[in-house]
């Protein structure tokens, strides 16, 4: 039941937006997570997703979509490519496989880093989904803080802005909030991790490479789930 | 700085007690996360440890020799193999390399697998040292139970009676405890984690896979330090 | 923008569950909050929803329904009549409304009649739900317990056996657990509320009349939606 | 035992400090809670009150005199018009009847409209008062701050310079401390409710209205008391 | 401002019942703590209280008489002999001196000897009381339980029956409930602790001493009152 | 087993480093707690120790020593004289008499005194240590702040300025962090202590005297060790 050599594993990571952008930045981000023997990591993009999920409705419009894609596409673990983690509880439910989703993810890998996490946000309005999310994983006392970038997700791939608002509010999180990991908290800014772990000093997570290696972990182990 | 095909990199295990039949379990215990391509992980034996460590003044007795041992052994990544973490505090400071005690990294790897976990402990006395290191870590209200075999270090492989004692024990961690994942208190009990899942229907972690697999993420990712 | 005599105000109580026996259950325990100048309470059902909400999948297929039902039927307050508060987060951001879900409306009234409040669930797989609603909500510690009856959402208006089946469960929630007041963990039991409070000695918390209360008391006292 | 069109039901709310200004304030602030065929809510003054209760010394003065007052005047439910909650415990023992305090429901009603509400004080020495009762009911974590006005309670109702201030303290909590709603710390301030939420677009609590409407609450769903 | 040899400094101990026999039992508890060249530690009663305080009334009706009795004898430090604490937010706020409850300084002892402390409680009335001062004192998380021995304050001195009773609640306290440390709730069970620790093989603070040498404490080190 | 005038009473300090000025400021500052019929307190240099303990090396090196030196000197309490409380679990475990930690004692002190304690470090490097501690005691939600001097130990001595520096520090606790009393986090500073307290108008806990007092507590009350 553990993930050997030899064994043809899969990892799928589906992106709920439509923006192929996005998935090929996720997809190059994983890059680093992918070795010889080790399992196939595939990324795809949910085509009736909308162009960015920023609403509660593009979070819910989703939930169905992709628990259908999943179960029309074997793999042996699933990763849910959006910070909001849409689909996660019926994903789990449904599937008999495991399923990760990439902003619970993050949150795990930063508690293992650091004693405080700050997360980059993109728009304000998805902090109380992350605030919701937080505290039912009984995670609040590592949150350190939560602001947002207030950039659309499509125009996350500008590179030398976005890198210098990053930047901005990732000293506020260190300097201000006290964090001592940061996560970048959408699934689009994996380019930026390199040079933002440089320039801020700290441990950086990008949260779609720390639900793939959670999947990793859970594959090469054979963890029974949890009823 | 992070880990690719082609790199040679090395994850050093050490058993701080001097028990060859200890080190050869954890040893068997890492075949699983061994990948071609993969890091090399070494199992050593600290030859000046006493023969099991149950008492403080065994955990104390083997911090100095241990960093010293690992000061003297380059590796890329450093596991402490027993479960009091000795040490741990003070590799970290020392050393400029990751390291990860094997407590600290069940309690983490087991915090992701469920809600609660429980805790397999060998001896009562190591009880009050695991409840320090959990508060610590402010993990307490993901403990479930801790509950001791009563049996000794070195008599953990007469896999039988031991087997049928770690059942019991863990079934009243589920079943009068709540917890939903169990953790295998001392790095000798490797190699009955598969039964145990079997029988008890609960992922089960044994520490010292969880640690080694840890050090891999870290290695994968080459997340910075934390300050 | 307070509720005065006069005002023609209106709250919709939506049973998510294609069930009218349900609705018509929910219906009869709001007689109780119904005042004469009050305004005024109405109770439909989703007529696209499943039989009962046992399932993620339940859940997760009323949610867009649900609101779009909401969205197209003008109301000066909206209540959601399922213990999973489904579409609570997308009705609040969508409506410009108050939406009150039953379950969490149900565990403020709790919180505010005793310490710790134990819940009569229905089956045993809506648990998870709940507690992922409860820690959100940061109110775990005033959680004491959840026990199913593990009878169907169906069958719950079979009076006499589903009240016997409800006092052996309230009586281990209380004498086990500790709970010093219970809630009904279903739109459906209402009918069941004054004969467990005389039985167990307990005030006892229908969520759904405990949601239409709020309700009102938001409209009277005119409160401001929180940003 | 519940409350239905044509009991005639009664609230007694009593203000322990002699000041028949704030009563009359109160007064006025809870005909928002009256309705037609709902009970009658009646404000009276402990004549044998302070002119304000400002000190320790002032709240322990009234307990005894509040108590016997509420016990030689009949009523089906008692509210204690004073923010430090004067005799609570004793009238909650003596009196088989509900009694509310309204600081206790201020806090109670704000956890429900935010997640960290801000307390405007009058004088800074009430804080630590507003501190143990805080902690005594479990609501640490959703306090966000406490600030004086640091005008005494006999002043209050000098509308233009009260109001100015009260905005200027409500702006530091909303922007500095992180409230999400405010609460008024006293019973004199009734009268600014409204023209507060206007100004600081915050949901804002009336603690006599709070603690009004649970009576209501309480008597119309006709809750037993907790043991 | 510290206590050296050659002060003349006095700690007032008041028992508000008006049980002598009380007072003469506490007298003999603090036999302990008296040191030659060491403050004056003089026991008195309070006349006008009630034979035992077992209610909320006995509790409040002393309040005043006690913090009367304190401003009317001068001391260096006073003592509420009560374990309600009656009165101590009022005698700290009038006082210019160092008050110490013996429930408070009780809860605080013992979370120093201990992780978890166990209450043997006179009546089960008392209870709800104990747990509004430990939750107030942020403690909750300190206390395994709190047990009634069901006897009456006066009958507190008829040895035999009495410490069979103690022993009987503290051992559920210390085999079912966790407890590591014991408290003894009330002023008049001194007599008991040494045979209590025997035979419990638990540490056993009792209240009245708990205080009496916080208050040496505090004058020896002469530490200036938290504003 | 209670200290009783005529008893030979010893409490043991030690100083695990070999400064013999340190041990000299540490044996100044406990006269105040020395009395006429009291324990003896001697205060003791471990020789072997370093300059000044400011790394976990430091730390370390010095458990097993220190504990040997305990053993080999007897003593009825000790007195561990470092902020980093190191070797307390070994000499607790190994010896059969109560031993202090001076950090734990500061800790457990400041939490009578105050709601929430701030802490002046001698340097950044130590304050994950005293986290660490703070958090395994289950303290954390009642320090306020930890701040360091950024002077070395050894230079401690030097009072113009140290005490200026001090000052700057413990306003910005109380100030900023909102510390209602102070901790002198170094066995070196007892000296300042008056003055410190005068300037602040907090009260101010020298750890090595609340340590000292906390012993004869323990031994004047005769408590059992807890298992």
């Amino acid at each position: 039941m553990s993930l050997r050599q030899g064994d043809m594993t899969r990892i799928l990571v589906l992106n709920p937006n439509s923006s192929q952008d996005v998935t090929a930045s996720m997809d190059a981000a994983l890059e680093l997570v992918r070795t010889p023997g080790g399992p196939e990591i595939v990324c795809e993009t949910l085509e009736e997703g909308p162009a960015g999920i920023e609403t509660q409705e593009h979070v819910e419009s989703v939930v169905l979509p992709l628990v259908r894609h999943f179960e029309s596409h074997p793999a042996d673990a699933y990763v849910i490519g959006c910070f909001s983690d849409p689909g996660l509880a019926l994903a789990r439910e449904n599937l008999k496989k495991p399923v990760f989703g990439i902003a619970e993810s993050a949150f795990h890998m930063a508690s293992g880093l650091g004693r405080r996490f700050g997360i980059v946000a993109i728009k304000k309005g998805s902090i109380p989904r992350h605030m919701r999310n937080i505290r039912a994983l009984g995670l609040t006392d590592r949150l350190a803080g939560d602001r947002p970038l207030e950039i659309g997700v499509t125009e996350m791939l500008q590179t030398e802005r976005v890198l210098a608002r990053i930047v901005e509010v990732g000293t506020e999180l260190r300097d201000i909030d006290g964090a001592d990991v940061l996560i970048l908290g959408c699934a689009s800014m994996g380019g930026y991790r390199g040079e933002i772990e440089r320039r801020l000093g700290l441990p950086v997570v990008d949260p779609t490479q720390a639900a793939a290696m959670r999947a990793i972990n859970h594959l090469t182990l054979g963890y029974r789930q949890a009823a």
